[in-house]
């Protein structure tokens, strides 16, 4: 597989147009059949690959940025009777099993990020079904708040994988059908191996959809309810639009990444990539004009866009490496004042709310994140509030007791510190922070930790209170750190996938983790198989006029 | 892989021996090394095959009814510094998939009925570690309320399965490390690539055994702690212990199984079994003496009893047939007598308890059973109450609406009756009752339903309150069902178990629930990958001195 970008803007998209009228805007699907993002299929039918998604993950974010004056967000399709056929079969059936995990989980995080604007950004996304929807295409409709299915006699909502494909739907379909839109589990079985689908009043008679409307009356039903959505929305006041500029990355040799706060360097003999993040080098603002001033320059909403590209183009460019190392080099005390102002404004102002979004969705990426991640504090290290986090997320995290005698005896030694940004601001998937997930059924111990808010820790007492899983001195630090990065290597890459999922989310489990846990667990099974993937399987077999051959046994 | 029968009992155990000392049992395990079930490889170190769980799972049975003065099991070893070495790996590495999974699903439903025991029977499980126990022996530990572990200097407890054979440890002991016992994150991630393990203090201080315990001392303080947790633990009174007699099970043919209340009938060539039980055929016992006196005849028992072996024997033997049709056949008030008598003595007694709470159990077995499930409620069947259950864990029902003019156009019509027995005392694994799982999020539809509690409810009644899927007509019948079953067995048939797997379980997780959720999924993709278990593979690697070889894609 080529290289892939994720990086796109609006002037550049292929598949997608964005339309705003005053608060509504109108997210119109037009896929261009040979726009695919390799050779070898056609995206036909408002099929979509990586790259149509990429498109729509930009212009969500976009909207959330540039377009503050938009309340309701109307989702439809530039064809005729066709809303979307899901993710392209053709691609599916050639493309390797990483690519389909790795495409499924980037399409859950965009859906979900969609569910995240209707329910924290003041967004509301109305899916306009004006046309069938069917497979991934329903999917981004059960994303959206509200879904509207033109009455025409032949469209339809369905979830044709199972009896079509011979895998399941792998985007969020069967999760959000039974715990978003609470469709009877007994009809969530039928609707999912009825591959003609659903329209008309039964589909909202079993709550597949919420309003069937006559397509006569489409288009002024639609206006209406984006103009209805758009009013009844409350998004917070503040300053203008934040253009999000190009990002400057630079691929500076095959094993290093540059943004202007972040680097990647990547050591394929050991599988790992370090990644550096780099703290304020300003004072932050005074208010929260200096940060629409600053606008993408701004520290806190640079480095997000940083790591989430980052961790983007690692996750689909460099599979084999398996380890992230993170570290992060500045002042603490400038990196717990840019969260003040943020958190400060989040009830009052838009761009503040925004990049605290931002971050949670950045770290929920790296929460699903495939990759063994460990983080290291070590003196000039600036892990702190939202830093911290990269800490918190990881699944180990050394920290230097004392300094590095040979290298800066005079150093100061590493401190951490908890901040309001590790309090609440920033819950995991599972609805907790990290900090609660990390005391799971020990009060004390997370009482302890959040007591300490706002003293910078040295290393004892950051391991006494469980911040950090070791503190070596700077005689065992070396080797420690050393085995805990070759070990990695030497696993099994699936065991430690599946480890980190089952340890990274110790606690409850809400509509979003159950996708990533249950759902896609499952899926990764399914499309693995050869009742689906093998030479006779059903994905395979699809379009050939040949029947799937499976293998009976019930497992 | 020969046939397997789950019936045993105690005067045929090769790996157990079973010892009651007044409230105290003690459950030895003491593997035979040539007792594996299956030739071609040696049960050495106390490691565990089906046959060694099959006794387990016998004895704890037996523990709950035949054994009612008992409130505290100590399970420990025979042999000298191992307690047990968890699934054997010969057996494991040789095994078909499908047999892993059924084989790692039986031993999770035997240590949730441990833990079940612990919480509601008064039979606390105390797990007196004698030697080192790793992997699923740590597993079995891990289901106990309380952990000793010997300190010997040599002894520890170990989840090596990741860092020895690239599989996930299988059987709960990643959730329960993280959401029972508490132990944090990172540990849980140092503590499963440790193939070493951890013993002594740094196991307490951890959270990963409860106490540590000299040699010297280890005979006098399990003696002790088992006295003690005898005491604090409380078992409801009642009457004598009730012998659980061997089952009259009949294969009156390859394609007959039948007990006295419950028959099967499996149509190969459909992929389908066609499960009947029986209601009551005598009027409930005024009081619990009558059921005393009746023991193990006692309908209710029985059915459980009768329900639970056949669902473990189709669940291992008749791997190929993928669809069970459930029918029932009596009189649906004679069903609910029976339920009344036992939940008006649920609180007081503790055969009443133990009965309902077996009926728990079985059902939460077909919860997780890998088949699809369909209800078919015919004129003079009886679901009522707890066999209302089995047509609402199916993944569809259908209701005749009316009767069969051709068979008898004289019949009564069927009726399905809403009982206590669904209304609380057999919640499904995540928490919620049938019911409420199925009306999640409709609080209106499950209001009316619980509110139809003891009417007998015709096909239009019980389809409008949402309580069966489908109501056709004699006309309509056979086409609906015929279509319904060849459907099933024309899909994929691990898309259907992914499927089912989703649906089944709308709403809350649990920890019983994420085991069989995210855990075991995972664990399924791992075993099935080439990284474990293809020529290279880890699984086939171990022990033969050769480096597993690995595909160092994350996936």
């Amino acid at each position: 597989m080529s290289h892939v970008e994720f990086r796109t803007s609006q002037d550049r998209y292929r598949h997608w147009r964005l339309d705003i009228d005053g608060p509504v805007a109108t997210l119109v699907m037009d896929v261009d059949e040979r726009g695919g993002l390799v050779p070898g299929y056609e995206l036909k039918l408002n099929s979509y690959d990586l790259g149509v998604d990429i498109e729509l993950y930009d212009a969500v974010q976009r909207l959330r940025f540039e377009h503050p004056e938009v309340t309701a967000v109307v989702v439809t399709s530039g064809k005729d009777k066709i809303f979307c056929a899901g993710a392209n079969i053709r691609m599916l059936a050639a493309a390797e099993h990483s690519w389909k995990v790795n495409f499924c989980k980037f399409t859950n995080e965009t859906r979900n990020g969609i569910e995240d604007a209707t329910d924290n950004s003041g967004q509301t996304y109305l899916a306009a079904l004006n046309g069938t929807a069917s497979g991934g295409g329903y999917e981004l409709a059960l994303a959206c708040d509200k879904i509207l299915l033109i009455d025409d006699r032949s469209s339809v909502v369905s979830l044709p994988e199972l009896p079509l494909l011979g895998v399941l739907p792998g985007t969020g379909g069967l999760t959000r059908v039974t715990d978003k839109r609470h469709v009877r589990r007994d009809r969530a079985d039928y609707f999912a191996t009825k591959s003609e689908g659903i329209g008309g009043k039964k589909a909202v008679q079993w709550k597949l959809v919420d309003e069937v409307v006559p397509r006569v009356r489409w288009q002024e039903v639609i206006a209406e309810r984006g103009r209805g959505y758009a009013e009844s929305a409350s998004r917070l006041p503040g300053g203008p639009a934040v253009q999000l500029t190009p990002l400057d990355k630079e691929r500076t040799s095959s094993w290093e990444i540059t943004y202007p706060h972040v680097t990647a360097a990547i050591d394929r003999g050991r599988a790992v990539a370090e990644i550096t993040v780099t703290g304020p080098s300003l004072d932050a603002p005074d208010s929260m004009d200096g940060v629409y001033a600053l606008g993408a320059a701004f520290w806190s909403l640079a480095v997000a866009r940083e790591l989430d590209d980052l961790i983007l183009d690692l996750r689909t460019n460099e599979t084999e490496i398996g380890t992230w190392v993170f570290k992060t080099e500045g002042d603490p005390a400038q990196v717990l004042a840019y969260d003040e102002l943020l958190l400060a404004n989040y009830d009052s102002d838009w761009l503040a709310r925004e990049i605290v979004l931002y971050w949670k969705r950045t770290l929920k990426r790296l929460d699903v994140t495939a990759r063994s991640l460990i983080a290291l504090v070590e003196p000039g290290s600036c892990f702190a509030g939202s830093l911290l986090e990269l800490a918190l997320a990881a699944d180990r995290s050394y920290m230097l007791f004392g300094v590095f005698e040979d290298v800066d005896p005079d150093a100061t030694p590493a401190t951490i510190t908890v901040g309001p940004a590790n309090l609440g601001p920033l819950p995991m998937g599972n609805g907790l922070t990290r900090l609660r997930t990390r005391f799971l059924g020990d009060p004390d111990a997370l009482a302890a930790a959040e007591k300490a808010a706002g003293e910078a820790l040295d290393a004892e007492d950051a391991e006494r209170l469980g911040l950090v899983t070791f503190a070596p001195d700077d005689i065992d630090w070396a080797d420690e750190v050393r085995i805990a990065v070759e070990e990695r290597a030497s696993f099994s890459p699936d065991a430690l996938t599946g480890l980190e999922a089952n340890n990274r989310f110790a606690g409850p489990e809400t509509m979003e983790t159950k996708i990533f846990g249950r759902l896609t667990a499952w899926q990764n099974w399914i499309f693995y198989r050869p009742n689906a993937s093998g030479p006779d399987g059903a994905l395979r077999a699809y379009g050939t006029g040949k029947r799937a051959g499976f293998d009976r046994k019930r497992v």
